[in-house]
């Protein structure tokens, strides 16, 4: 079940790396695409930086909207992760084509994308030369939420195989993440 | 074997989100720290963005010698990351306090800890504005290298458990990254 995660420990849901969805709205107008390069930048309050390109349709809608929400996909959707990371919103609607269905965000109009295990509603941060120069946005999160059955009291428990985060290295070929590392792993 | 990894694919050393330890040395003195904040920026030239608090001996260094190396540790190296990235190199010798091995890098003053499956010497690519508001830095990636035990054609293969790259949370807990998604792990 989807849980409030406090702003606090909104970081925890990011710090281990996840390839994550981010979506967008702009006056009815909404998009996702795929993004692996994003990360923490600050414990309170929360701030994240992900790398956008400027002639992405995303790009469009999260400048003009101020706001984004970082969702954190699946091993089960990481064919979804691969498609809406390679088409453009410009010309679709990846909402219809493949089939997403989507929850409201409290605190921003981007909405929520079902079957995900962590949500980040951001709003921009205006920081227009590092946007220009390097593509690089940062964000305040306003509100965070996660899956209690992966994720509760601050931690990751990946009891589902099928639920567990998916890390990009290239090409479509992904990583999903282990378990915990602990004495025994490392006596191996 | 540490090989070069060509510098158009040195992203994928750190696309799937591994946390790190990144050295520093300015004028004798060197330094190691543990970052779970650091992301690829660019392609090519290959970029880095990495958090790093201004309050930290490691920042100095990196700000007055215009460099770093990113290097990537393993489960076996699991708790000298916690070691490194839980005091401060102004009062200690982290490398003889945790008998640290290190070789040299190419192109850069600070060292190649030993030990770790992938290591990217960078240059800091001077933003001060980002550096003075969000602790964030930028780099540019001079020379990539990987064990090719574990790296390879531009893909991690995690064939020993105890190489594996190891992936923050919070407070010391971690996971290990897991094995490739494929089908067989979508169909479960």
């Amino acid at each position: 079940m989807r849980k409030t995660v406090e702003l606090e420990k909104a970081y925890r849901l990011m710090n281990h790396g996840p390839t994550v969805l981010i979506s967008s709205s702009y006056q009815g107008k909404a998009n996702v695409m795929a993004a692996a390069w994003t990360m923490p930048l600050d414990f309170s309050p929360p701030k994240v930086a992900i790398v956008i390109d400027k002639n992405s349709f995303s790009r469009s809608l999260i400048e003009k909207s101020g706001e984004f929400v970082i969702c954190i996909p699946t091993v089960q959707q990481e064919e979804l992760t691969t498609a809406v990371g390679s088409c453009s919103g410009k010309s679709m609607d990846k909402f219809s084509e493949y089939k997403i269905t989507t929850e409201k965000a409290s605190l921003v109009a981007a909405p929520l994308i079902s079957g995900c295990v962590a949500w980040l509603e951001c709003k921009l941060i205006p920081e227009p030369h590092i946007q220009n120069t390097y593509d690089l946005l940062l964000g305040e999160v306003v509100a965070a939420w996660a899956d209690d059955t992966v994720f509760s009291h601050g931690r990751w428990h990946f009891t589902n195989d099928t639920q567990r985060t998916i890390h990009h290295v290239a090409g479509g070929h992904y990583l999903h993440i282990g378990d915990a590392v602990t004495p025994d792993t490392l006596a191996d």
